[in-house]
């Protein structure tokens, strides 16, 4: 099975080995999207996907995300960028220009609770979600045969409160040694501390097993069933130093009623947490998010 | 139009005119449905529709909803009740029995937004909303035309922090002349004093312009676009004196996305809002709703 | 009332007096984009916003919509419709430019179920439908007062199989005459003949009270409950001589279960058929919809 | 893992063991509830839910579905169900008495694509799918591996056209061999005979890819692609020799558009697949489903 994931993702790498994705934003004024395409149609690249939003179009923020295709994209990519960059300065740009066939380098954390990890796998072995999983941690020994039996490598590190400085040490030089881009916190259960997180701007995803920003924190499931809600839900977002209150990429929810208790909930909730994260996941390996101040432009 | 709902509704008690519909709770224990259905057997009554519930088969609060059709129910009703508490005494019954030839009373409050009010209109035009609109009342003069057309009693009584108190005398008085079982807050945007709630304990029905226990309180929809949330929602409630938070008894969502500014959000919403409380009040006129603790449960 | 909805499109015209659309499609190539919004940008047009989409980036065919503010606009569209044709021709383009300030005019087919009418004037009334209502058409009078009472023209002209065709010239006159730019079948329930349908491609708009291609033709409600679905829907298209096979514009969906009969599946769909009438209307009235084929692409 | 999964199944069953259900439908008429809920009470068994519908109280069938708890209910069941034959014969009754204890054992069939079965072995795994899994039977041998690791038996049967007859006798002598109350059709992809489906009336689940009656038959995203649709969705119904004709189990849908490819159907589909056909078999083994003609209540 293993091998055919490897071929899976081979092949994709070959068939999009031309494919980019240009991500801008800057304040809106005429003329932006009549430079980003000349100078794409100047490189000889031919435009597949294009979406645009402009906050407001008298002095907004303006984004736009192209997916292209370019032929010899892969040798053309430094001379694209430094040619970009003079537009770029011209309108005020953050941007980003990256190749589809450099599949992102994901870390997946866990904990005692495997269905978010197994529906991200899932994912990956039906070639749904197109990234290379770098390695897996968890801070219970669970998941390991899961993730060796797919030739993922799997570190197991106890965490509490208590060692929670070294345990992030070595979470940081693991992630540094296998270069990894994004970090899924795939019902890890441990708070992250602000030298971690800063460390990774808008790159690790969070699933909160409620529909934020109700019951932000702990044992959301217990209260949603104390109050009496009759939907209950699932909230992906980027992690920020705000408990739950991070950049919202994607919601979902699900109709529950009187007869369901606390563990029905969750069985409910699980449901909604995998498809929910794993959408989040997908759009972010997309380039599909831009954060802006505390929310997501989904294109 | 007028003509036409008054017939319906006339077709409709003279159609049921033997129906009843029972509901009990009590501490659960074994028989009490043997004791209820041997009841309604001996009485000549037969069982249309039933629905049960218990928090808990050992120490638990059992509910019951039962509707039956029994000859000759209008001439039996106090006879029946009579019957009835001997059994009800012996299993510590909370009971209602109910006539739905009877059709419940309500009275509608409304302010400036109309939406909600013109759906439960529109509901009961169309004869599926089956109740006595026994009168309207509104803190703007807006909805006269509107109301008065429909042969239905307006009355509009400007209401402010400032005159809180003559203003719900006199709305007291109101639903007091006009027997009123049930009131409707359709976007009525005035806080009640607990003087009035306790006044009508589980009878007032509230439509919250947000996914409770999200954004409690003024603004929803503006907070939630301040967070960024990707679905927006609507919540009925009984209300209590904990500003929205009553008894909730249906919820809805609707997905939303960077594209929606505040404005938007609020014309989804009314959408969310109109369906989420015509169903409320239908499932309340129909005696589908038993309270316990501070939740619903939904027969 | 009827003085505020004026006032309501006649203050959305004048804020939107510089706004114009452009629809195009052509056969995909490299350049599209670029001469597109070179071409606004050189007429001093910011572009609002834009989406767009191929079929195959090779060979396909291209679809763009771009919403544009343009300076001095009303004054500007010939001139601007006489430049761009040059470059629609260079690239093979069909195309659109539209104000959005001149708003369309629609005319409403109707007949005794009167709920997606009312669901239509309740958008239009709310200021959520941008549209003149040039005049409604019923082949039963039941709507007269309603329409009338909003100062909209009302003919009443009885229909059946056997007066169809003086039935439809005395109703294309009606549409030349009030030059009526769309026509929306709000349960309508008469066939429309070839020679009518070809004098409106792809103007006519139709509600069909099932989830299509489920249950095409006649009482898809008694069918949908004799089959024992679990979910029951709506499909808003646009009309071609083929019934019910047009192209799909939006559907939707609810719930049912074993409890519910056929008048149950009725109510519950109106529900549905309002709501995904008045999104495929909308969406028509904001240019957002290009048919392809016999599919629509919605942007 | 496995050892896991037993050592659930056993504990589930352990604290159901005074556990019970009683299906029951028969002509409508009064006193049936009576007649059923004193006989459990006079066998000191406590009703913990209960559900029941009449298609119509007049000459309608009357159908319940009964959870009880029982004291010694496994020494006492075959005295039980003698005692009920004689309630039953007054009321004409069809029924069944069932231990919760007693859990079902399933076959499922499965083919090429696995996430079907995936989706039913993950909810095995979690302990929300309380059922022995007797066998897997497939006719390739792609999921060899992922059953044999869970001790589940495994058979690889290729199956074709040409060999059908052969085929069938083997899977009915494995059925009879492992005692399977149930066969799960996991996207089998092969038709079986009117013998195969005789020998086990509504007893076998499948999951149709489509939202039934659309689509029925062969390759049905293709032709939901052709057609434009905007809902795609998936039907878990019983089998029977009318091929997707059976009775309806569960339905559900996910929104697609214009830019959804039939790969792109195919891939949400298999998520709306996954879910329906978990819940539609859950309800089966909690004896949830009564079929009625061609269609199911689902209590």
């Amino acid at each position: 099975m293993n091998q055919d994931i490897y071929s899976k993702l081979t092949t994709f790498k070959e068939a999009r080995k031309n494919r980019g994705r240009l991500l801008v934003n800057c304040p809106d004024q005429p003329g932006i999207v009549a430079a980003v395409s000349k100078f794409l149609f100047d490189h000889n690249a031919n435009i597949i996907e294009s979406s645009q939003y402009s906050t407001n179009p008298v002095g907004g923020t303006f984004f736009i995300r192209i997916e292209f295709e370019c032929p010899g994209l892969q040798a053309k990519k430094e001379e694209l960028k430094q040619e970009f960059s003079k537009i770029a300065e011209g309108f005020k740009m953050e941007w980003q220009l990256s190749l589809v066939s450099e599949l992102k380098k994901i870390a997946i954390f866990v904990s005692k609770e495997l269905h978010a990890l197994r529906e991200l796998l899932w994912e990956w072995q039906s070639g749904d979600m197109m990234a290379e999983i770098a390695l897996v941690v968890s801070n219970h020994d669970d998941s390991r045969e899961i993730i060796e039996s797919l030739g993922i490598p799997y570190y197991y590190i106890p965490a509490s409160r208590e060692n929670r400085a070294e345990v992030e040490a070595q979470q940081l030089k693991l992630l540094e040694e296998y270069e990894v881009d994004t970090i899924v916190l795939a019902r890890y259960m441990q708070i992250l501390t602000p030298n971690f997180v800063a460390a990774h701007p808008f790159r690790i995803i969070n699933i909160h097993h409620s529909f934020l920003p109700a019951f932000v924190g702990a044992r959301p499931y217990d209260r949603a069933y104390q109050r009496g809600v009759k939907l209950i839900g699932a909230t992906s977002h980027y992690v920020t130093n705000d408990l739950d209150e991070g950049p919202i990429i994607e919601q979902d929810i699900m109709r529950v009623d009187h007869r369901d208790g606390v563990e029905d909930l969750k069985k409910i909730g699980r449901s909604i947490e995998r498809s929910v994260l794993a959408r989040a996941v997908r759009w972010h390996l997309e380039d599909r998010i831009i954060v802006h101040g505390n929310k997501t432009i989904v294109f």
